[in-house]
């Protein structure tokens, strides 16, 4: 059994970038096609109703292309709308924020877990949920962090004030004794330095790896992995402005993109 | 000659109030209908052929409700948008760049004036032109500043970091000698204080008060002014999460937003 068909990946912007990138890691062997709706970023503020849906027009973009697997790479639609999608579509459709729950159950010892992320991820209380539901007597504690997104696009990751941010941010969650930090936004694996730095000691379990090996057990017990063998394929698609998602989209990929390609999905 | 319409202000989301606010003191006889295409914000990252598209569907939706002048309190708006925008209706339409290069033109002595904004608003290099336009011997410094918006929304104009985000920015324009700066973005009056901390003998120029004053004079001008003493009203229309506008719009314009309507404009 093999499959050739791609997995498609969606995010509103290029921070699911770092989602592709773990899933180029753990899938070798797999072609992926990424779409961000650069047209609508961010979804972080948007109501419930208009992130579902443009993720459901984002679905049904990447399902005309013959994708076996969505993986949605946003953490606010994965928090606020996925429930609404998986009803409305038979494609495999795996999240962020179960698999980044499940990573942090798993590596906390005193069941004391802290969760930060944008206004609207932390706001929905999906995460909390769903460790929750894998450990019952878990301690959330979650703070919205909404500097740390313009902090990473910035590049200023190695400066002072991002430490100085950091510790603003993370002073509460410190004095709580979490021993473990959900990353629950794709842009802030780029702060793991400056939030280790704030948080000595506490495990930081990074939604992006945890999602990458939650879609390789996916694909494997679904009999969906490409063995074929043949020379797999990156795909980019957006919504708005191409040009800048190729340069910004390199650097954070680390990773040359070729060609950008304009979809319109209103 | 009184002409009881009422002035419209459209802007990519609630960042525009403060240019509301200024015409509110500016024009205290006239009503103000403000829109903010919150579904759609923010405009900084958007191609120009997306912004232009979406300010002529917030100008026609404006113009249905019968204004009189459509003040364009967006800076993005105003530095891509304006002159293609202007050859399409006929409304008088006013932008903030204009006003804030005017302003900063009468201000300067040494002809030295730095100017600051998003990376789209610097980008586009709209009030570098408009100042030498104005005064042909200028120097005109500009430095985009993206963290500033997210640290108004975040509410820590007064914090320690934010004086040193201002110095991290602001420094080179300390270097070139300017004797005056744009705040060229609605959000940067409330970094007012920080800022004149670290340009200090600078002359802050605010392009939503400016504005204010050219909206005056324009209605002065084409006899459009409100002189029935009849009461001003004041509506709010959004095109997405209006509970959220009511409630940080309030805290941003110090003033009790009622009701917030919501608009479907695409």
């Amino acid at each position: 059994m093999s499959d050739k068909r791609a997995i498609g990946v969606f995010d509103s912007g290029l921070g699911g970038l770092t989602v592709m990138k773990e899933l180029r890691k753990a899938l070798p062997g797999e072609s992926i096609y990424y779409l961000g709706d650069t047209k609508h970023v961010p979804y972080g503020a948007k109501s419930r109703e208009t992130v579902t849906r443009l993720s459901a027009l984002n679905i049904e973009c990447l399902l005309e292309m013959n994708v076996k697997l969505i993986v949605i790479a946003c953490n606010t639609v994965s928090a606020l709308s996925l429930t609404d999608l998986k009803k409305r579509f038979r494609v495999p459709l795996l999240g962020v924020v179960e698999p980044g729950a499940v990573g942090a159950v798993k590596a906390t010892v005193s069941g004391r877990i802290g969760v930060i992320g944008t206004a609207g991820t932390v706001g929905s209380g999906a995460y909390e949920k769903a460790i929750k539901r894998s450990l019952r007597g878990a301690r959330v504690f979650s703070k919205a962090c909404p500097l740390f997104v313009p902090l990473v696009e910035e590049g200023w990751w190695g400066k002072k004030v991002t430490r100085d941010i950091c510790k603003e941010y993370l002073s509460d969650l410190r004095k709580h004794r979490i021993d473990t930090l959900v990353l629950g936004c794709t842009h802030y694996p780029f702060l793991k330095p400056a939030i280790a730095g704030v948080l000595k000691g506490v495990s930081l379990i990074d939604s992006a790896f945890e999602t990458a090996g939650a879609a390789r057990s996916m694909l494997e017990e679904k009999g969906l992995l490409n063995n074929s063998g043949k020379k797999r394929e990156y795909r980019f698609y957006v919504t708005d402005a191409p040009d800048k998602f190729k340069s910004l989209g390199s650097s954070f990929l680390k990773f040359n993109i070729s060609k950008v390609n304009l979809l319109n999905i209103d």
